[in-house]
């Protein structure tokens, strides 16, 4: 694509960002939420939305049936043998929004609210992944509206499951192998560095997700009458989960920490240079001390360390006042960010195996595994790394920042694991977008600038 | 009272048994129940009802009206000045019937059913309190009947809220000080210890009932962005309530076994001599061994050790599948049952440094304590106590077996507190009468000899 090309390219997504943000509001309206089947029906909605739109930009579209919910596939080969092959990859469903009581307005009615920085859109799914899906979609209508072609053969996959453990992808990826024949896969899933810089993310952590429920007494009963001999599951469950970390904040699985790759110096020395302000990060969540393995920094913790949190915990009696009960079962819902070189089978086995030689007597443990993904590090020398490294800059007047990351994308991993493709991680989310936290939201100004050097991206890539 | 008019009062019990069963089911008719304001005029009725049946039988009756449904209040002070004066306490409002399905008739319209003891009532009420208050109300009719009198000069309290909490109890009691002024408190609302032998509960434990909250993070986050440096609430609260057994069984709050009053050894000999079958309750709940305190019996941890309870845990995603969210708190609710000798406020103060001397950094814990109680002992030697256990033993053959209960009722803790009062607690229930749910039916056998027992034992205290 010539220098006056991606001017006009640049000029139509400029002049047509109303429209652009319009099509974006459709699609947050749709509570496309993959972890409940009530909203089966809406994730087939979002499917068929976007589906839609690629088919009237002139893609070959369809939906890729799955055991779950269906992938959105569209192919648009035209810039010759030549031209590069890039597989973009974003997901239209959306984490579940409660708490609702905090939202300011209905998660799936989006408001253009003002902000610091000029208007953001407030919704569930504003920036993930729904906003960057439309952000890179715009990017290639723009393209299209102006030069009538794209600059790369690109191949668009949209899962559905991504909120939920990804369930069925490995499955689609290997139905769909041949359909999904690339260089390399481009992903709009992450965050800039702050609103002035990009970022490209060189690493990220893989997730093993588990549901633990431990069973006591064959029923409810009553605290009073039953309480002192019959065993309480929720203090079996808190006996357990309260030995999970030691005085040092190290968890205590057997064999967890073992095989971690180091991270390279050069990488470490990059992550020193961005002059991050633990104490600002964490004052912003109301913190004052990484709350990890001692003796780390925040970035550390977060990006080079592996994790188990319990992102849920439940069991008797959650209305109002009292009640005196003891459950016959209690439960928690754990996750563990993984960093490469960890197996995610030995993480949840050695988990089970931890749980297992706690438990107290008649307390019996159930696990239910939800998905598991190893942590990954990118190559920041390969050509489209350097390509986007231009291309970001030419748009934001500053190199980007390379970035790890603490959270996973597991299409990463089953990526490289089973189309042997590398992945390039580009997003312009900011770190206060509240994602998967109630009055989650994008800013207008990410989304422009977004749409813009995603396109600088495509032409990038060709030349 | 001579031995032939005690002869001639339980000939009358046997000769007008059907009389007295009407009476009992026209009260069974009445759905009283206290938690549902929409059975308001029922529970006066209720209330009514048993006014005019005192009134019918000389007693000097009225209701007693509270901030809530009114207490029935009657006196027959005409035993003459030696003769001692008690405080009979019973309720005339039932637990709500719900759930209706489960009920093989209407839980309103009483059924006179075959049972493996006999015929058997099945309303709700049957035995909790109204089987129990009319089995002393002919009790009382039949002595008057056969003798023209009373033994005792005795005072009646039916309660109308003793299903919701007893609200406006306290309020009574202090109002009604001067004319509930009595010797001690006889209470028909606990059970027997099988159906050929009768009890006396001689224990109840206390209650206090505090809900924790930990906060963590200002707000919910993503735990793959923020994992590891943010401080998980769950992680704080498991850490806390985890530590809160020792390898023993045993409660770590300070001060939490201080001053417990010893169980005097005849009565836990009686108790031994009871024979009870720990496995086979245990079994009875799908357990095997008892979960307190090592090396004491069912019996003993139930009805002489205190407890601390997790009666509900919360925090974070409950819903189906996996959610990578951090949550920015995290609680639970506990009871603990307190046995005599401890200070409920003391536990409650004791249980807080527990937690607050366990915080991990910059969790910050929040307390609500819904209400205490301490725990009761009733003295086996006082005259009362040792004319109903040879009143209880004419009449069964077998003499009562002195039981603890690990339960608490709040009632009688307040008559000790409020007027000075102690309580005899004998009652004719059996533990299969499943009292709070579908099906409540009270043994006619049990009816008829608790009639004669109550009769016995009012002639008995005034010997």
């Amino acid at each position: 694509m010539s220098d006056s090309s991606i001017e006009d390219v640049l000029a139509t997504i400029d002049a047509t960002l109303d429209g652009a943000r319009a099509r974006w509001f459709d699609l947050l309206r749709i509570p496309s939420i993959s972890a409940q089947p009530a909203h089966k029906a809406d994730c087939l909605r979002a499917a068929q939305f976007l589906c839609d739109q690629l088919t009237d930009l002139g893609f070959e579209a369809r939906l890729s049936p799955t055991a779950g919910l269906p992938g959105v596939i569209a192919t648009h080969h035209h810039a010759g043998a030549n031209a590069p092959r890039v597989l973009w990859y974003g997901h239209y469903d959306v984490q579940p929004a409660d708490p609702f009581e905090l939202w300011h307005a209905d998660p799936f009615d989006p408001q253009l609210v003002d902000g610091p920085h000029g208007k953001r859109v407030v919704a569930r799914g504003a920036v993930d992944d729904k906003g960057q899906v439309m952000m890179v979609l715009e990017a290639i209508r723009a393209s299209l509206a102006a030069t009538g072609k794209l600059p790369v053969n690109l191949t668009v996959l949209l899962e559905g499951e991504e909120e939920c453990g990804s369930p069925s992808l490995e499955a689609m990826l290997e139905a769909e192998r041949q359909t999904l024949a690339a260089d390399f896969v481009l992903v709009a899933d992450t965050n800039m560095w702050n609103i002035d810089t990009p970022a490209i993310t060189t690493s990220l952590r893989g997730l093993a997700a588990i549901e633990l429920t431990l069973h006591g007494p064959n029923r409810d009963l009553h605290s009073g009458l039953f309480g002192g001999p019959a065993l309480n599951p929720i203090r079996a469950l808190t006996r357990v989960l309260g030995d999970l970390f030691d005085e040092h904040g190290s968890i205590r699985i057997p064999g967890f920490y073992d095989n971690i790759t180091e991270i390279p110096a050069d990488m470490l020395e990059s992550w020193r240079r961005t002059g991050f302000d633990d104490a600002a990060w964490l004052n912003a969540i109301g913190l004052t001390q990484p709350s990890g393995e001692r003796g780390l920094s925040v970035l550390e913790q977060n990006w080079a360390r592996p994790t188990a949190e319990i992102n849920g915990i439940f069991g008797g009696y959650q209305g109002a006042g009292s009640k005196t009960v003891i459950p016959a079962q209690a439960g928690a819902k754990l996750t563990f960010r993984l960093v490469p070189g960890q197996d995610p089978a030995r993480v949840i086995e050695g988990f089970k195996q931890f749980v297992n030689t706690r438990l107290l007597p008649d307390a019996r443990a159930e696990f239910t595994v939800f998905g598991t993904s190893a942590g990954l590090m990118v190559p920041i020398d390969a050509p489209y790394v350097r390509a986007a490294r231009n291309a970001l800059e030419a748009e934001f007047g500053v190199p980007p920042v390379l970035a790890g990351c603490g959270a996973s994308i597991p299409v990463v991993e089953a990526f490289e694991r089973q189309l042997g493709l590398r992945t390039l991680l580009v997003g312009f989310g900011l770190d206060d977008d509240c994602i998967h936290s109630p009055n989650e939201k994008f800013e207008m100004r990410c989304f422009h600038r977004g749409m813009r050097a995603e396109a600088r991206m495509l032409a990038a890539f060709a030349t």
